[in-house]
């Protein structure tokens, strides 16, 4: 016994070393880490001076190719250092665009945001306020102003719940600066823009922001525009979007709406009546956690992730036309033809289904694995 | 225009000597951690030697909170610290682990892989390899030296198609010595049991690896472990696999195959049917997914990732038994039962049933919330 306690120690002593050797290096790297934010914030000053852009994908993989080349030549897996310079690459970005958020494509510029009390309006108006534009808010409870506060402005954002707002576009019409810029982000399009183009007879463009009020910054987040009229003079408006991160997407209002039906209504009453039937059948979250692979934890946190935000949102964007109630529909007439295969425990039929929609899905579903399986790497990472 | 010039070459200079400075600190930084890697090459070598457990939680959290304090103190995110250093400490424990993998807990052992020709099968036998096992394989093959390949070993490993599986393990039983562990490796796990308990009167116990043979590693992959019989004697089994980095989740099979009916059957049936859908209305995915959100990205992710794999698996998991098929037909129930909700365009009803579900969700939702939040960043930074 006594001899076992000697080489325990012996290990544990060898063991702290070992540790003590890391902890140094780590130490080092994170000093490195606080040195290289130094230099990202003079390079953010001097764009921000001369009004260069923030995101520079050749400088990006560059610079990554290079730490790949590096980690091949010292026996580090090149995969590895990758990783960690995408979060270094991704922080540097925020650091700039943090900095590069307060300027302003046209300072002077007055903004009205019109249903400014909503989630949404509240994102928009902490952005323009950030970036030194002047802001109004007009909403349900001031809108006897509503004449007075569209003097002047140089750009109306209609930010109000779908059913009202091709009623409050027509409303806040007639009191518009004929050349101020008018665009709404609503979930849909063509009802919207329509609205707009007979309201105003000024510059019209439809935004629809694909991210919510919780996300922290426009790095990267996508917003789709569908032009109304006079693209040169809306142009402002996109290039601010971009200033702070954002990607534009141009499309048309019919393709957009046709394409959300399947992004965001199908999909999400697909989700909900997942998560309907987890109720029904009373089944224990927790337990089938500590029973699941990574896989599994993101899918049902997808379905809990729904349920966590606001069901007035998502009976919106579910029953915005009746384009998407007649696809939905369809959906469930769809799923319910399996009912037979069920029945008759026909895993012949099951396999040729799935090999058909594989040969559909093509080599799409090896991007996805690739991709899904980098998730899973960074989940199993993380918890 | 000239002026223009000398000042573009101006910043161009003081932009690039900016970089060269982050080059020559990312060099660093990557020396750093190649020295690091060797550091954590010697503490795997002492810990081999010694056979100590890899994963260190403790240390683990006590290293990351350092560098947060760090990091705080040099104006850093503490959050961007622990990311990278999430990734570097889960790529020494994967270098600890390769390592570690060569060691063996009954190193004379004499393992058996009944179906070994699978990829599963496949997939333990180069583990067991690794580690120095003795390595048999039985299939359909050499079935006929089944009596012989059993003599003296010490492990059978059943890993065959569900629909056969407890025609091999009694067929299987009486080649057994009385001392050899039993156990299968399918995804069902009562009749599997019943079955060993029956063929074998030595130790039994029944294993359900839930991970694929694409896994790289088993680092804190779950195995979920339903004991049969003389748990003592299957206990070093378990311990293997343990070494291997992998985490065992003990389980009664009764429980097991109720919650597999929801953590596979019913998400793999409900994905099936909505990349089903998919091709019924021949949407563009491509187009879909330029107009969308990560999350977007995510989900349709997983969809294609299902049909990446393999048709015969998925339907061996859909069709195991007469419950899991009764449990799909209640949710084309529960599905079907929205078609009135749809039809009147009820509003209200959907708002009042995402409540309730929501309710039922509780703190569960903000938890998949903040998860899928921190997924969403890293592959916004990957993509």
């Amino acid at each position: 016994m006594k001899n076992h306690d000697i080489q325990q120690h012996e290990i544990d002593l060898a063991l702290g070393g070992l540790r003590n050797e890391i902890d140094a290096i780590d130490a080092r790297i994170v000093a490195l880490l606080a040195d290289r934010q130094d230099v990202v914030c003079r390079v953010a000053a001097l764009k921000k001076k001369h009004n260069l852009p923030i995101y520079h994908p050749a400088r990006e993989e560059d610079l990554i190719s290079r730490r790949r080349q590096q980690a091949m030549d010292t026996g580090l897996d090149p995969d590895f250092i990758e990783e960690v310079y995408r979060a270094v690459i991704r922080r540097s970005r925020v650091t700039q665009t943090r900095s590069m958020a307060l300027s302003s494509v046209r300072p002077e510029a007055l903004v009205l945001l019109v249903g400014g009390k909503g989630e949404m309006g509240r994102y928009f108006e902490a952005c323009f306020q950030r970036a030194g534009y002047r802001v109004r808010i007009l909403s349900k409870d001031n809108w006897s102003d509503a004449h007075a506060l569209c003097d002047g402005i140089d750009l109306a954002m209609v930010g109000v719940p779908i059913d009202v707002t091709c009623r409050v576009i027509r409303d806040i019409g007639p009191f518009l600066p004929p050349q101020a810029v008018l665009c709404d982000i609503t979930s849909i399009k063509v009802k919207p823009l329509e609205a707009m183009l007979k309201a105003h007879a000024g510059p019209v463009i439809g935004l629809h922001p694909l991210f919510g009020p919780t996300t922290s910054s426009l790095d990267k987040q996508i917003i789709v525009a569908t032009p109304g009229r006079d693209n040169a003079a809306c142009q402002w408006v996109l290039d601010q979007f971009s200033i702070w991160g954002g990607v534009i997407v141009r499309s048309d209002a019919g393709e957009h709406d046709d394409i959300m039906g399947i992004v965001q209504a199908l999909r999400h009453f697909a989700t909900f009546a997942f998560g309907q039937f987890l109720k029904r059948r009373q089944v224990s979250l927790s337990r089938t956690l500590e029973f699941s692979s990574p896989i599994y934890r993101l899918e049902i946190g997808m379905v809990g992730r729904l349920f966590a935000q606001d069901a007035d949102l998502y009976s919106e964007i579910i029953f915005a036309s009746e384009e998407r109630r007649e696809l939905l529909k369809d959906f469930l007439k769809s799923i319910s033809e399996n009912q037979e295969m069920l029945e008759k425990a026909d895993k012949a039929l099951f396999q040729s289904e799935f090999q058909k929609i594989a040969e559909w899905f093509g080599p799409f579903s090896e991007q996805a694995m690739r991709e899904s399986t980098f998730l899973i790497d960074r989940l199993i990472e993380r918890f």
